[in-house]
């Protein structure tokens, strides 16, 4: 079972420039075959065909603990996603065509299906398919999996960063550079663990490191790359059997941290009445305010 | 940001009786169009899309708190599945054909990619996919939706229910059609208040009532249908303002809960050798605890 | 536009043996690459695109017509599948697994999905997609695939009437082989008008006459392979350019018929309680029947 | 059965703007999840799959005409599109790239694979597949889904009419608001009588109403909102039982027409020659009308 | 069994104008429905399946050779698209956005999955799939596809030359358009042989000839389309019985010739170190060519 | 550019016994994630957009070369796949029902779609995409794929060689796992060639040797398993800077074989006339031997 808090990992900068292929691209982080609902149901259903638990519990603690940050990490990026859609559009009445600033943008799902708002599917519009899912059963065959597919995932990230310089972008992508990285070297270590070869050395793959994004490096000064949380309050401690020694990158100590990171506030998206989002006129709003405050059912 | 649990939302019964077919059908219960993967994640989008939540937050705290429990019925399904794909097979040497005996079951995947594991694809082994979230960002056609979606998998879960006597696959999908129920009547209650409308009077969809299913009616018994939870330490409390009153099918107060459920351990999964499922011999075990028990990197 | 009847092509026997498998088989001529849906909608699309369509009247009146007549392969094909389907499950109470009777059938969707009815997938159960539809605008290609086209349909309805006997099936496959050899031969003349090549002597592929299967030879005694309807009150009369001459296979003469063959009665379906379809109780239907008879809206 | 009209719903204007991306945003009203060939294949095979139909006549009646009326949605959005396409090349010879000025536009199969006509895929290109047809064949679930995917359709109906404002588009979207709006309300009403839910009163959603589309305002001040025809010579008179009363947005009378609405002469479109379409020369035209009059077989 | 050579059919010239939508434009004659994969693999599994082979072996000998040859096909068109591609960025530190010079392009695939290279997607970047391969084992009928098959694939391939006038695209388009000319005819023939009927004379299709394409043109004047090669040192000889006589539409005779036509470098591909690729330093290098040089294991 | 052999890569042994279920197993190895298609398909790719070629020719070469291998493996499966399939109908009358004996196997598409042949889709019928093909561009990544993708091919393999003791299985699948084997440990010598990281210590994954196969065992006995042929006439010599020393798991010497191992003949496959494959009658052959032996063209 999982528990939500009101609270996402990092700050998003509110900008005015609206920017919507930036979004786009941005949506193959989420939706695409190595985006965050990859990695997040990868990790889901690893977690619930895990077999040997006991017997393996620092590898099964492992890969419950990552399966909570990267829920975290799909909702980051959607919002990273709607940050960058915000102020596309503008209202007027339909006859004067208020959606026709975006009649040419590369992803039309985000006006015509949605109200400006993330989706799962990638910078194509393909959706997310579970066809992306792997699970072998095999300890060391899904943590070479895992290992490789953190790598093109991390990829991924360092394209999409290169492709929009919108700060919104940035910040959720120079964050999850990071916090991804962790995971590349956190199943390069199990994987280590599992088999005695060292394939750490192997990190990182593309060989540039997160230190050459600003907006990663700002969080690595900060030593985020040597934190592994326990996304939990009392379980999956046995983690730190795996996350210990020394970063393979710049050698410094690792540090497996009980619970979850420091959250912040979600954003607040305002109405887009050109897209009947949320629709509710101010009378609407006046009469659900007093339903809402009813001591019983509504319609009896 | 979420957390996660080492526990699950009931005890699912141990059975000698191996039934892959079965296990094939509840799939349609986990990737299926009205399986939990698409209320998991159309609510997970929902909320992330969700506009105007500070004058809309009951409704928002509902679309919220609602996504965790979900993840908690992905997990409880997929053991579902598992449990009823145990003992499948029994280990002999490759040559001598140990997984003949699941030749001719109907979900090949479940023993050629993966190791007697569930999967998010459906019951014909089609993955899924995520062109089946909706949002419109429209807070009444959401909801409509979301109320609609409810209903049709409370229908897919009467039908699996009908389908197996597997005791694992009738304890999951009991306790599913309870919670599901309380969903159904949830986001009846939410549409009633955004509109004036009385929906919650077509329920249930279709007419035949929980209480016809005995594994569902044991828990409707003990009042669980009465009981939303806020799937959080402290946030989305603002749902007490929807889930009031009484229950529409017999009238029970309706009760909002802080926090999860109490929840059970997760079942252990026995290594499955001819499938080399963790696949980690004896004297693997020994290198790898040898290894976890070092103080730093392991291959310096 | 488009004009409905309340009536069948052809009279599709009762049979009280069921055979979801035989139903499973018949989708593929549904919703497969070369179903009725491919066909219909090959034909659709090509009549909304064609061009110079006064010049080339006696093409477009063909296309447009025969999809008329394929919207009716489609309701037949699909009627022939729920034949097949009757009678698959008898009523019990719920935890007496009125559906265990199919678990092991091949197309779970028919049970689990819907209540044993046809829908627009193969037999696999794959979904029929637009992929399938084909217009390059050039007449002459066009005409060459709708050519091929129905000979892939043809050989495919062959396989499927080898496959079961079952005399629902046998009904529909054995009407729909002799109509089927109508459009290849109508195709193969409109070519052979617009190129001067003689492609008729190439019928039939495969060059099994239907006149070797018993539900098809007894229509075709009846001369039911060398009439072409209009399917139109009025419209599409140009068709007699193309349908001309004589018959490729038996030198009977052809022949124009302006409008639609005679009809049947749709067959009625029984409830079935056990999949809640229509899940409408006695007192439902009396209720019902009051609100039907009300004069003005219902729920003031 | 159905039969064909050589007629279309409406006159589209012709216009010499060619807007290839207009196109592409009308094509998610045709292909897409709530485009026409959606509503098109719920209803028809809602119809094939309906049980107790004699006991249910009205509703089977409103099932069976409606799909009627959709077959001619799906022609009249077809050419919606034709016309914004129409003029989006001019003729040069292959070496000087007459397909240059379509290069760029988001949907390159209109040009590549099609001859400048509407195919079954949607805005972003991906195809129409069987997989968004619902038929759970429980009255009220169906009932629901259908009232639930006619609102769906008007929201992405309003928005395309929002996205661009070329004529022959606003001029289809416009009479299918108000078409789309009916249906919005036959289901609505046949909800409520087989429920006694007074769902009508959840209308329209979103709440904007068709009357602030000018296009669609047109058609709403002649009354087209409060028409439902039968779609049929002589059946499905049944309806008048469901569509009766008032309008529940402006108190109109409802009204029931046998038959179907008056028809318009379907679009001349030009032949494009640097497409191959239809690709028969002068010469080949005079060919081919001397074998379309000759008396019988052409290659004898 | 296959043999490789590192030579590549014609060479491509290089270009310093990037194209990222030409590149585009020209997925759809790789991984389109009618791309060169679809080719290669028709013939591919028909080459596999096919039946009597001893008694029919010319046609196996055809589809055998034209095999091999739809490989250096896939190969050619591949690196047409990586020469439009090339240059379409510059390198530059990831925080200067290096990539932001193709945000817009229509196909994001090649520069955040890949590293702009050629894939196997269409021109919408839709996959190529397996459903795109037929094989009835019917000789006629699979020879009747591969003929239709053929003409969709050159009338492609006539609206891609249309659609950019690229030197690299012209190039490889305009030779495979000669070629694939050449399959036309070839199961033009075997058709013809196979049934007695002169399906070649309906060659071309679409009517416009090769020799209006500049590009074609000049192949075809040193006589290119009347050449088929075996594509093996000693086999598929046979191919002389069905390739014979002279050409349908300039009557140059036909000549068989054994083995493959002369090649060309297949062009080198500089770094692109903006997306890591190949993403190699200099030390990298000289720490790679020290291990290559090594004489056994590397790391013992 | 390629060449085509009229040869195969072993003899796989003729068997009275049809196992059409076993057939649908083996589909996985051909047209799933982890079957030859995609082994194939990634390294074409890759080979094409492989950069800095003349820096890194030995793993260019080595991605070359084993690319023309698969190609065989993937003719290979599909004749194990199709003798599996032998002998499954027999011939009787169309209205005898001669397919009635295959209604109920897994894979509808063997019988309905093709005539009992090979196929690219997997063991559920779903078809091979596009979508399965990785390729960053980066080499260290790209070589992990390839060590990882190769991992997880082997894990199918075993599971499938468990799931069948079918003789032709057997053969196919024993003969795959050794050279699958050598692919193993080529790109983990690449790899750490490339990284100098002693990845090939991780071999074999899973970690149960092939030696425990019988159909395995009695290849890598004759060493099969140290030898690398480069398939190719004279290209391709550098992998032998990569493909050196001594094998990871018996530390036998490796080897490097110019060429292809020799070949056998490809079976011939008899017609099977319930399937009307080839559907050729004997005065067909005669009148189509006419007509080959014919000096020119066969129509005019």
């Amino acid at each position: 079972m999982f528990k939500r808090m009101d609270e996402i990992a990092i700050e998003i900068p509110n900008v005015e420039r609206p920017d919507p292929n930036a979004a786009a691209a941005i949506q193959e982080l989420l939706g695409g075959k190595f985006g965050e609902m990859s990695t997040l149901n990868n990790y889901l259903y690893q977690s619930f065909n895990f077999r040997s638990k006991e017997k393996l519990k620092p590898f099964y603690d492992l890969v419950m603990s990552i399966t909570a940050e990267e829920l975290g990490h799909v909702e980051l990026v959607s919002h990273g996603i709607n940050k960058c859609l915000r102020g596309s559009t503008d209202y007027k009445e339909p006859d004067n065509t208020p959606l026709g600033s975006v009649k040419d943008v590369r992803l039309s799902y985000h006006f015509l299906a949605g109200a400006q708002g993330a989706m799962p599917f990638d910078s194509m519009g393909n959706p997310w398919t579970g066809a992306n899912v792997f699970n072998s059963g095999n300890l060391v065959e899904d943590l070479l999996h895992n290992f490789f597919l953190e790598c093109g995932a991390r990829t991924h990230k360092m394209k999409v960063y290169e492709m929009t310089d919108h700060p919104a972008a940035r910040a959720v992508v120079g964050y999850l550079l990071v916090r991804g990285g962790v995971h590349v070297v956190a199943y390069a270590k199990a994987l280590e663990i599992a088999t005695g070869v060292n394939v750490t050395k192997l990190v990182p793959i593309p060989s540039l490191s997160n230190k050459s994004f600003n907006e990663a490096w700002k969080y690595e000064e900060k030593g985020l790359h040597t934190k592994l949380y326990t996304y939990s309050d009392k379980d999956f401690t046995a983690i730190s059997q795996i996350w210990k020694g020394t970063h393979p990158e710049d050698g410094q100590p690792l540090e497996v941290i009980q619970g979850v990171p420091e959250g912040y506030p979600i954003p607040e998206a305002p109405a887009v009445e050109e897209e009947f989002a949320p629709g509710i006129s101010q009378e609407d709003f006046q009469e659900i305010a007093r339903r809402l405050k009813m001591a019983g059912n509504i319609a009896d």
